[in-house]
């Protein structure tokens, strides 16, 4: 069995981008990079925030990063003694990623390092030996940002030497931070009179983030107050006994202005507190509310350790990332890694992480739901401004639905010129995504509470959005959609794309539903203007009338005479190469493969799944032999560029019982964030963290795919296809109300009621 | 009065491209270059022919240059004399022009040089004097290909000199030509046994182009032959006496397997007898013609020289391509001056060229429209592709309607890749072009017997076209045209440009009127499958009824709060700079303004006369404000980076009364070919030659603009606002079978009827 460990030995500061990510910590309020303490923002440190961004200039609006507390380092015998400075380390050090520094370094050198993230308790550890002239001494440290209480984050930092040494060790909050587009704090006030504190504030909204700290040691030192800038530090001073190990225990607290009214008080109030539980009590309650969440969520593959370390390990990054503290936040794309792509929720929430948390805990599928219900508004304004009735889901999604996309995406790597990027207006499948989302989820979990609390208005105003988008041929009775982009970007402007037209059908059908349900009527609030009962009867047939008609009409691309079904018109006729072919014509690595004018844009090659992401969605449309051919057609084709694109692969191979074939697809989705190799620039934009879609959709391979759980007139169907070494497989699933675990073992499955104190959504 | 001659003193090789466009020759039949005798591919020497064309490998296809029966140069005192290649010049003279020479020519030198061209009567002049170590030797020749017989070129050398020099002149057939996407020959037969010969055979075709020469001269001297890789050469020898002037006559016939079936006898026949007339007897057959085509068409302003001689250089252009010989050609977009546009025919010819015809020689007009209705079948073929119905034309159309338009038309200079281009697929407003020129040459000339021979079928077959692609939104009742190019190509695929629509329009317009008049119906051969009686009338009315309902509904749009007409869709968002501005973006002055990424494509610079060419072919759609406020609007966003562009500006400007900006503009189109400026490249692709819609479109500016030239219920209306210094302004109109003289001075304007003898069209 797993021992729910991951750890990295030797230091390699190539490494140092990626380890932030694959060693991340977080509650769902803040994510930390899995950076070392003594990092700064040069080594891409962020405590980054759910939900709170911030815009300077021209630059992108990105989340903001909080003051880093858990800053700290040693200076032993007057040097500096920290990971990035050190002059030489056993296993590789190339120093490439030595920083600015103050102290006299020459002398010291790294003989042992590791660092190990606990992914069931989401606690990181780091132990180093520094190599002195005058002998060894050692920093372990263990922290976590605690899933009990999400504002605050506890650190034990644990110091021995092999000789007497003088010991300095300085601490406290760096409000220095790593920003891509900032800065964003305009004002820093920083102060360690008593206790730490920083008080920034943001500049586009004057938000105020507070982060406040404390210190405990139990063995006698010398408290001093430390200055750098924007720093707020203070040190504790002691001599060493030999081998004696010397416990340095601190705390902090995050709030910000959407928090509280005064947040730098209740950081403070946080902090007090907590110091004065101590280190120890918070990880009982930190792990113990960990224990509460993998309950039902974890996945027991016998057989197969590697598979269910690397799958348990992305729902590990799944939950710490899930918004269970808030009622206004969803899942951020690169979840709470940094400011990649703009702390935004994308359509990757909806269809590729929402299943995980539908079958295990679907108040958090719900909460993400949620969130568009509550970003209707800016949906629908968004239509507006595009000519559009109805709600044009944002893109890229921040506040309020406010649609962080720009219209210039990628740089050009030729002329540095930003490229015209048509993600935000052509991208039209996101509204379907929600539609799907929440149907699914009334489907799933039998509560039709989200219908009547917003969610059937939802579904009709992006009804209303593809209906208005909707074009026909004057001589021809076809509805079309024109001039979009699917799911594989990396062929824009194309009409009627087969993922999107399929989608807006059944976002259609899903209208017609709701319409002809008089459950729900009442609770939309106003179909449209004027608002009076009558006129409002009138309008739904009105609507009903509009929306059976788009769903009857709505050109759904057939599969051709070789049975394959074009992505889009005109597919058909572009070159047809390798994937290798169109690599080999880059000038240049980080060139961007789609545009007007890229390596692919003319060519079969695509970035994703996006018919064999609709085959995804709806296997029932088409026989097996033609899913298989399609399978068959568009996998050679497919560069997947995208962390969206395996796992819908696998499941489809699933589905056609290719587990072979899909096997290493879940096992790319799942180790994602475990393996290296993910793509990190898309022409010259940073594009790296963490991809939560690319684990939720090893979660649907697994649990979809390999097991074969599916839903079906109210049932749970069990169909297993294991791959060869999953002896056994045990998992939770939630449906309509009711916690059922399962059992696959020699091909059958056993679903078994379970006896849940929890409230499930019933 | 103008002298009708245009001359350069002093030879600047870097003047080579430029002059051979500005002084060429041609017949309709043939364009050739204006480039000495003695110049080789090297210095872009071109036999341009009209109609045959061919395709080698991946390259474009492309018109095909004959062998150069003009070729020749001297040899005195065992020295090679020729242009290129001499050490110096008086005046300008890099050597940058030098080629591979095999003489010595180290003691050459050229004291004087000028290069005349008879704009009257095509005929091209040079004379150059060598200053060599004995003494100076100077060789004057004129040349023309004949308008009488427009198979047959002839020349007469002079040479002379001021010492006894032993004078070589070699002599003969060129077929070593200049290509920019061939060979195109992949045999050369070369033969100076008697006659001097050369027969060629095209790649793609097997198309055979030969040319036979003849040699007269009237003094002693020595005939040799002479050998060099794919020439046909003679020479001829002697001494020469101080001063006295040695003539050498030389003539020469093409014939292509196009023209008859036994090209190369042909050309030897036609040879011998014009090597039997004589050079001076072919010159007077040939001025006479010239004089006939000038009899109606020269335009005589009096007060202002320059503009009498650009314009009427201008018309010479015209004049000299304009296919009289032919019954299935039309004039290419730049004309016969090479192969750039690849000899092929675009919307220039309907909306910028044939006006000038059209009201001086309506016979040559008629033979442009049925270079359209001959190729219908080419644009039926076309449409279908494109899975349109009726005639999608060509945008470059070759024989049959071939569209040589490539979906790659410019090269990027940042990567050396083919940029894909719309221009063949989404630039749909050609086939109006083509249905608009049928509507005016009716119009203008009264004579519907074009309609009957095809044109009726035409226009029909065009509306098909746009009435196919024509798309609303389901929820709208407007028609819509999407996913354009309108004449600016800076922007690419636009929705809804006005230019376009309008252009729809008012061929749903003719359309209605050509159903509705039982004259032409008996000559549509054929409306549709099937062809029984009783099903035509049942599909005449259908026909009907849907142009009828799309001229109704087309979406035209609308001046906005601010009296500008958007030219497509969401215009008014781009962002709005100015032309130096967007000039002084470029990173690299080849680089292309447009494309998906261009420094012009978001913003709302244009590169041509768009929304006002509209205004130019509608005037009366908008009252004067508004037609002046979008003159003044988009003029100073307009880049004119089209040849197309000035002229229309002019003549809106002349409509709106403002003749003083009128100006400039009518002289930028009448000098395009004159001037040096033109523009030479788009990205990588060499784009340079002569300027017919310049030319046509700055008759347009004096007839129509400033003269004030309009049809109206059967009358000419003459409302002149002529330039300031225009005293006097002399033409003639051809007019409904009659020939009018217009008089204009003083303001007023007098038109009379001419006696002629010529049979026009009536």
């Amino acid at each position: 069995m797993i021992d729910w460990k991951i750890k990295d030995n030797l230091y390699n500061p190539d490494n140092v981008a990626w380890h932030g990510n694959k060693y991340l910590t977080g509650n769902g309020y803040m994510g930390v990079r899995g950076t070392l303490e003594e990092y700064t923002k040069n080594q891409l440190v962020a405590v980054n925030l759910a939900g709170i961004y911030d815009k300077v200039g021209d630059g992108w609006r990105e989340p903001v990063n909080a003051p880093n507390g858990f800053y700290g380092y040693l200076i032993v015998d007057d040097e500096i003694v920290r990971l990035p400075d050190v002059t030489e380390c056993d296993g590789k050090s190339d120093g490439t990623e030595s920083g600015n520094n103050t102290g006299n370094v020459a002398t010291v050198k790294c003989s042992e390092h590791f660092i190990e993230l606990d992914y069931r308790h989401g606690v990181f550890t780091r132990c180093t030996t520094f190599r002195l002239l005058r002998g060894n001494i050692t920093v372990r440290s263990s922290r976590f940002v605690s899933m009990d209480n999400v504002h605050v984050g506890a650190i034990k930092t644990e110091i021995f030497a092999d000789f007497h040494a003088d010991v300095k060790y300085v601490f406290g909050i760096d409000a220095d931070v790593w920003d891509i587009n900032g800065p964003h704090f305009d004002i820093i006030k920083v102060s360690n009179d008593g206790m730490l504190t920083v008080d920034a504030v943001t500049h586009e909204n004057n938000h105020n983030v507070s982060v406040a700290e404390e210190v405990r040691s139990d063995f006698p030192c010398e408290l001093k107050d430390e200055e750098e800038l924007n720093k707020a530090l203070k040190s504790v001073s002691f001599i060493t006994d030999v081998n004696k190990v010397y416990e340095i225990e601190r705390f902090f607290a995050v709030y910000t202005s959407l928090d509280c009214d005064n947040p730098i008080e209740k950081a403070k109030e946080d902090t007090v507190r907590i110091a004065g539980a101590g280190f120890d009590k918070l990880l009982d309650e930190h792990r113990s509310a960990w224990e509460d969440i993998w309950k039902y969520s974890e996945v027991i593959i016998e057989g197969d350790d590697k598979s269910m370390e690397a799958l348990n390990y992305s729902l590990y990054h799944l939950h710490s990332i899930a918004p269970r503290h808030a009622d206004n936040l969803s899942i951020a794309a690169r979840g709470l890694s940094g400011q990649t792509y703009k702390g935004a929720v994308f359509w990757d929430t909806e269809m590729f992480i929402l299943d995980f948390f539908l079958m295990t805990e679907p108040e958090v599928a719900k909460k993400l739901i949620n969130y568009r219900i509550d970003t209707l508004e800016g949906a629908k304004k968004k239509a507006a401004e595009y000519g559009y009735d109805g709600a044009f889901y944002a893109w890229e999604s921040q506040e309020k639905g406010f649609d962080a996309c720009s219209d210039y995406n990628v740089t050009d790597v030729f002329t540095k010129r930003p490229m015209r990027t048509y993600f935000k207006d052509k991208q039209i499948h996101i509204s379907s995504a929600i539609a799907y989302a929440i149907g699914k989820y009334v489907e799933i979990t039998g509560d039709d509470s989200l219908l009547k609390e917003g969610g059937a208005e939802t579904i009709i105003e992006c009804a209303k959005f593809y209906y208005s988008a909707l074009v026909k041929k004057v001589n021809s009775d076809r509805y079309e959609l024109r001039d979009v982009i699917g799911p594989d970007e990396y062929h824009e402007r194309v009409d009627n794309n087969g993922y999107t037209n399929r989608m807006a059908k059944n976002t259609f059908r899903l209208a017609v539903r709701v319409l002809e349900n008089d459950k729900f009527i009442s609770h939309i609030c106003k179909l449209e203007e004027p608002n009076e009962e009558s006129a409002d009867s009138e309008i739904r047939s009105r609507l009903l009338e509009m929306f059976k008609d788009a769903y009857e009409k709505i050109y759904i691309p057939e599969p051709d005479s070789e049975g394959i079904i074009p992505q889009f018109d005109g597919y058909g006729e572009l070159e047809d190469v390798t994937v290798d072919e169109v690599r080999s014509r880059l000038l240049d690595p980080k060139e961007y493969w789609g545009g007007a004018y890229g390596v692919a844009s003319h060519t079969k090659v695509i970035k994703q799944a996006d018919v064999v992401t609709w085959l995804a969605m709806y296997p029932q449309d088409f026989d097996t032999k033609v899913i298989e051919d399609n399978w068959n057609y568009y996998e050679k084709r497919t560069e997947h560029g995208s962390s969206l694109s395996a796992c819908m692969y696998a499941l489809v191979a699933c589905k056609c019982g290719m587990t072979e074939e899909a096997f290493p697809l879940f096992t790319k989705s799942a180790t994602a964030d475990l393996a290296p190799g993910g793509k990190e620039w898309a022409g010259l934009v940073y594009i790296g963290g963490t991809h939560p879609a690319s684990a939720g959709g090893a979660y649907m391979v697994a649990i979809e795919g390999f097991a074969g759980v599916e839903f079906a007139e109210g049932k749970i169907n069990v169909n297993p296809r294991l791959p060869k070494n999953w002896e056994k497989m045990t998992f939770h699933i939630s449906h309509k109300g009711t916690m059922y675990r399962v059992d696959i073992e020699e091909g059958k499955a056993t679903v078994t009621e379970v006896d849940d104190r929890r409230s499930l959504i019933a």
